[in-house]
């Protein structure tokens, strides 16, 4: 039988309903593996046995008394430490907020308990969800970065520590770091989730996302976190089945992909990664079509302007009250951005409306847009980055749901695919890329 | 019998539909007053008198023929000359755009020739619907200005040559010149009326207005452009019942005012408008509280930074292509947009949200705020001004509906008061202002 703390969310919350195993000792066989894994990795900021396995064994009590389950009962989860856990430290990765404590449950963190998930504890956060590194150590690559921002989650996922953790991505901070770690990072469209109890840095692109080990797992989480949210004005109602129920279903026909390479494939993707693409294009045979968007170039400038001009706006106070406290690299980036002017900024936003009528044709008539998760394989250690999100800012600037899966490897590090879908329809996406990554394990075996 | 050319839009389309009256003698009727009146107002950017008889007397043969009337339907309507017309010229008030014609009907002008209306002509705006005077005067106020930037429409509807106008406002060219020609200005939720076809300044704040001689026909028109429209992302479905419905009943209690006299009072208004407003406060008794907001000095700022930066975006390629053709005050005006830095504008559009909760809670708790529509009577033509939007530009921030309505007067001239009511709530505040008009009526019979 699979360790515990190997099984899926959605094997555990079925395990658990039915029985078979119980919220605790699944919380349990987790914190074991973080015991004896975690001054290797570094995954976690902030982690409360005691309080995880009081929360694991009030789940199996709720259980055992025949009242309702969640579709998340007991299943433990990793939560950013951007991201507010009432009563627990959450940090933002910055000395400028060392010893701070939530008050509050974020809003996607009381719909996680509602759903009946048990909160493990807090993952590491590059500095501010920036691209200074944290700690954190890839697990699947030993000495590579496992990314960033959202690279705690990312590890402890990849390293089986907890089965999904929730991320947050402003460029490529949930992408890419799941294309580092081989496992599965899903953004949903920009609004479905609301960022209520979360640090800003762009309200314009902020979005929460996941990593989960499977597509199905990425689809149960969003389904129990999407949510209108009236303190937060770019979240929307939704009306329509499960990101889930869509997600299992099989395409009524194989899907077809829309293949955009964009204009950062010649300068910035590394031949493994070009080469490994190719192959999987060339595998795919008539389902997929190689494009060229001319626009991406614009989306790719119109994204950093536009999360250049915000991190200043929402970080620039912080610069002033503590200099000494932010990185040389996010001073930079900072005063990069108070630099920029209104109108250059104006011109960005208003860049995104034409981008809709391109990308929205494209996501409508294919089944999903097949790009690049990240560049390459994780950068080594001592680099000292996260990597670049250029092959994700773009797609996070249009705001359709994009997921990263695991299909390909080059020198037994993890390469990632992404594909987009459109803005709204994030359960047909999750379809497509459930049933790519079915074909190529097919193609594989 | 009233003269058919000052027939509201209400009266005029109960009789074409009783068939009292067609749409072509009521055409005709406006068509004479403009004859007479045009060479001293200049409120007529462009007119086509065969063309509005020939669409009149196809609407009088659609009504005989025994098909569905809308209910516009005859009516004849002013459109402001910044919003398209197909094959009608649109020069949006500059020599810059000497000569355009457009290519289509813009959203708003398919919605009204589907209600039945006829297009009577296109209406003065000042340069790009900015602060550059127009020719019109006011036609209440001889020797003084119209207002802007709807300045045409505005005098049009004041004297009575048309029952109703387009307007737009962006800081207050909707309420303003209402208040200065004593009609009815009515600019409603930002995103209940899309803005495709219209030449755009800011897509933050632009929002489509009437100017009409009573609350009730501000109400009908808006009904009937109302909608949302892909091409507009910032328009959004409603469902609800029309403005009109709700804004002809009789308000279930006397409605209770909130009155905000703004930080701009002390500076701004003028000693007349201090003591007209003041005198009206009194009047109402106990159905008006006054209040003190203290953040509406915030709003009027952000509304400014907001305004300068996104007319840089929008208009700065026109001053680089053909500085000769911008008037030296509009150069300004883009000159200090061009030099305002991104941060400040972040800033200025995230100070929304919180401004939201305040005025909210204002505009749901009493009927409408009441304040001031301007600062004063209208300026004299010789002073080279439209007049300040000081106290409509933080509203149209806002966001929520907001009525000017003629109760006042000060050395014959007319002086506003303008009403904010919620967001999305648009009926019940016109029943508010409908309940303010009547009420005044009666104090002063």
């Amino acid at each position: 039988m699979t360790e515990l703390n190997a099984l899926t969310v959605a094997a555990a919350a079925d395990a658990i309903r039915r029985g078979d195993i119980t919220s605790e000792a699944l919380v349990s066989a987790c914190l074991d593996r973080i015991a004896a894994r975690e001054a290797e990795i570094g995954a976690w900021a902030h982690l409360d046995p005691e309080q995880a396995l009081h929360d694991a064994r009030e789940s199996d009590a709720v259980r055992r008394s025949g009242r309702g389950t969640g579709p998340l009962h007991g299943v433990p989860i990793g939560i950013k430490d951007i991201v507010d856990v009432a009563g627990r430290p959450c940090e933002h990765g910055s000395p400028l907020f060392d010893g701070r404590r939530a008050l509050h449950d974020a809003a996607v963190v009381t719909s996680l308990r509602n759903a009946g998930a048990v909160i493990l504890g807090k993952t590491v956060t590059t500095e501010l969800a920036l691209l200074t590194p944290a700690r954190t150590r890839n697990p699947l690559a030993p000495g590579h970065s496992p990314g960033g921002s959202s690279a705690g989650s990312a590890a402890a996922v990849a390293d089986l520590m907890v089965p999904a953790a929730l991320g947050t991505q402003t460029a490529g901070s949930v992408l890419r770091p799941a294309s580092y770690c081989g496992i599965v990072g899903f953004k949903p469209t920009f609004g479905l989730v609301p960022r209520s109890g979360i640090l800003m840095q762009s309200h314009t692109l902020d979005t929460v996302g996941v990593l989960a080990r499977t597509v199905e797992d990425a689809a149960l989480i969003v389904d129990a976190i999407a949510a209108q949210d009236p303190s937060d004005p770019a979240s929307y109602a939704r009306s329509q089945p499960g990101l889930h129920a869509t997600a299992v279903q099989e395409p009524p026909i194989a899907p077809l992909f829309a293949v955009v390479r964009t204009p950062a494939w010649d300068k910035e993707a590394h031949p493994v990664m070009r080469e490994a693409f190719d192959e999987l294009v060339a595998a795919l045979g008539d389902r997929a079509t190689v494009l060229d968007l001319v626009s991406a170039g614009d989306a790719i400038e119109a994204q950093r302007v536009i999360q250049l001009a915000e991190n200043a706006a929402y970080y620039g106070p912080l610069l002033e009250r503590a200099p000494a406290l932010v990185s040389p690299g996010l001073t930079k980036r900072l005063e990069a951005g108070l630099a920029l002017d209104a109108r250059t900024y104006v011109d960005a936003i208003r860049a995104r409306a034409p981008l809709y009528e391109v990308i929205d044709e494209l996501t409508t008539n294919f089944s999903a847009i097949l790009t690049l998760a990240a560049p390459g394989p994780a950068p080594r250690l001592d680099e000292g980055i996260t990597g670049s999100p250029v092959f994700n800012g773009l797609w996070t600037y249009y705001g359709g749901p994009c997921v990263s899966i695991p299909v390909m490897e080059a020198d037994g590090l993890p390469l990632g695919v992404q594909l987009v879908g459109s803005r709204g329809d994030d359960g047909r996406l999750l379809r497509s890329a459930r049933w790519l990554s079915r074909h190529i394990a097919g193609l594989a075996a």
